[in-house]
């Protein structure tokens, strides 16, 4: 007897609504005792598991699904299990991100504003085989203040069942209402969930490019997340050999399947006959197959290019999302046509430039339009635990609420608060241009709440 | 020879692509300049604005629009064009939303990260009637270093035209292209415009409920708006008479058509007989006519009563967005069905509490999940200009992005900066837990740009 997707949403905003007074030292305690119930539990988690991964090995056997998503479903690969237990504490240890004052001023004397970060509100959490995501997520979604819906692939049944049972009891030995974070085992579709815009107010979307874009396409709730991730690196005039060896060679292969890899090189012509040869020697040496247009394949050396890992670039080469050791490249005869083509094929995700002119390094941050420009450094470095954030929600190539990769302030709004100390209150109808009208104040105060 | 709505959003896209290098100065400039064009040209804008006027006349005497429209329309009514321009030169002296360092870390020594305001591109402004918002937002979104496309209503044809005329002039004589600001006279429907996702990022429709509405519902860019402003009132047990009076008059009367009026009234059932007679006294002494639930109309008292305003209240009473001297009035019985009967019923743009206690103002401020929640004071505070935003772009009730009224801070998001000062630049591979790896050291560093 499953609940339909209107009752599932409505569920969850009610309990949103009914949390709202939960103090930051309540959450982390619910977050401990989730981590206790994991611990608790673990046998009946695993055996759940187990299940799963028996199901999807029949299933790989009859070669109706891929070898890795068994991988990914394993909650007992490597240390997979302490991680995620040791991410519930972490998250419980993070700043509190609710309740902060970002913007505070007198209106006038005994009328103060407030403005006060808060929840969003309901979160709908879309993703695939991990079933570890709904820990993760239940984390972050308790922390700051949000109450989630997850949904998972029909292939973690089991093992998103046993892990959101840990969370459920959790909650229920807890003021946060027992329906604050559920995990839907549902038939109904995720489209019908994607309809609930009355009650959902953000979908965050995890999992395979093709999911984030579907979901991207097909509702009208807010979504947060990268379809794609078409990462540039520019040599410049300038570039220096070594840091555009070591940069370009970095933002490839330190995790090529990783959205913040690069997949496409852009080169000065200027630099052709020497950076281009070592940095396409470099990168030839690590595996890289390098997909080139004319003027770049006709610099590289011969000791290079019969390595069979270099061949003519096709235009779909620089508008493709390789996630593998090959990456495209392309001479520019200026910065300006760099920076039009960076602007054109890239994802405005992350793009980097190699340069030692520090106004054109200038030019480059500002005149690309992506999440993250970067000077001197490796693509790798967009993510929101390098970036000092403590936990990654995800990386967002959105441009309104959060941008690049996003940490639990993403998961924040704010509201105002407005509070009269005056005698009588105060009333709009005593302010204005006319005679015995009085003006606004706009004076700063001190950003604490006093109440 | 009008052009398509892909072309204009793509010309929008490419004008602001091009304009990321233009100092505030120049954009400061611009808006001078507009202002200079508006004074020179403001007799054939006058003429252009007749030919609007007596069109809608003619209409309006056939019985096709409403009287209303034509004063919306009239640029010389009151002191409307001379606020036009004073608007410019407001906007053009307010500081600079763009290139502040809102987050700065060193993840390594010569390795800084610098979180920057920056501009979100394109935006799609709908309006209708009212010709000077041309003007408004072109300042708003030059000044934001937005590039926009302005789509006004049929009726202000002419006046919109010439307006944009003196726009477009000022940006020939500056370095933003010309199509950074396009007033679009094309015959394409809004639904064309609404679909160009890959080039505009940001709808603000400006108008009535059903436009606000209509357009939330056909588009999968962000919108920014509030399609109602359904503002209710409470008084708490302890709320004091003179100050629920003045609160609430002021929030009913203050200016009945506007978004920040209360629309619903809520009373503690312990005021029924105390401070509820008074207050229902003095809105009727204001012309507002009551809609009452069963308590609350036993407990006004008869000389009130036989004012003719006074009715019994239908369930959608409670669901109306009256924009007149009409409000509903219900009562309850504890603070907690306060609380919940306006997260059920108002639109969470504003609600304020009047009340002597604080620990239910505090309570009211965080469980009413509204842009505003107020002690004390009117509703109709909650204005960008009140708020001493110095603009208002708009008033929010979204989750994400903005909330409430929206300065120009909402009209920005931000990017990411990274910059390697260090010999060879800097690359994820050397940092890790494995041995000769170094650590991300996450140091606080003066928030200043260094390039």
């Amino acid at each position: 007897m499953s609940k339909g997707a209107e009752e599932i949403a409505k569920a969850a905003k009610s309990a949103f609504e009914a949390s709202q007074l939960v103090s930051s030292q309540e959450r982390s305690d619910v977050l401990l005792a989730v981590k206790a119930e994991l611990s608790r539990q673990k046998e009946l988690i695993l055996e759940a598991n187990k299940k799963d991964m028996e199901a999807a090995q029949a299933q790989v056997a009859a070669g109706s699904l891929s070898a890795s998503l068994v991988k990914r479903l394993d909650l007992s690969s490597g240390d997979k299990w302490d991680s995620m237990l040791q991410g519930v504490v972490d998250v419980s240890k993070l700043p509190d991100p609710l309740g902060r004052v970002t913007y505070s001023i007198a209106l006038d004397d005994g009328l103060e504003l407030y403005r006060v970060t808060c929840p969003i509100g309901v979160l709908l959490i879309i993703f695939e085989a991990r079933p570890e995501v709904v820990i993760n997520i239940a984390s972050l979604a308790i922390k700051s203040g949000n109450a989630a819906i997850l949904k998972g692939g029909k292939e973690s049944l089991h093992s998103t069942t046993a892990l959101a049972n840990c969370v459920r009891t959790a909650l229920s030995q807890s003021r946060l209402p027992d329906d604050y974070i559920q995990v839907v085992q549902t038939r109904e579709e995720i489209s019908q969930l994607l309809e609930q815009d009355k009650y959902i107010d953000l979908v965050i979307p995890r999992g395979s490019n093709a999911l984030v874009s579907h979901i991207q396409h097909s509702t009208r709730i807010p979504v947060m997340g990268h379809a794609d991730g078409l990462c540039t690196v520019f040599l410049d005039e300038s570039a220096d050999p070594t840091k555009a060896t070591r940069v370009v060679v970095d933002s490839k292969i330190n995790y090529p399947a990783a959205c913040n890899s690069a997949e496409i090189l852009v080169i000065h012509s200027s630099v052709l006959d020497t950076v281009w040869p070592k940095v396409a020697e470099a990168l030839v040496s690590a595996k890289v197959e390098l997909r080139c247009d004319e003027r770049t394949l006709a610099a590289i050396p011969s000791s290079v290019s019969h390595s069979g890992l270099v061949k003519s670039a096709s235009p779909s080469d620089f508008a493709t999302e390789f996630l593998s050791l090959i990456m495209a490249v392309k001479a520019v005869d200026t910065f300006e046509e760099a920076v039009a083509f960076i602007n054109a094929h890239s994802s405005h995700h992350t793009d980097s430039i190699v340069t030692e002119s520090t106004p054109n390094a200038s030019s480059f941050c500002r005149s690309v339009d992506s999440a993250g420009t970067f000077v001197n450094a490796s693509t790798r470095f967009a993510d929101g635990l390098r970036y000092g954030f403590g936990t990654e929600v995800g990386i967002s190539t959105g441009r309104t609420h959060a941008r690049g990769p996003v940490g639990l302030e993403g998961l924040t709004i704010y509201k105002y608060m407005l509070k009269s100390g005056g005698e009588g209150g105060h009333i709009v109808g005593e302010f204005g241009t006319g005679s015995g009208k009085k003006s606004y104040k706009h004076e700063a105060i001190v950003g604490r709440l006093p109440f």
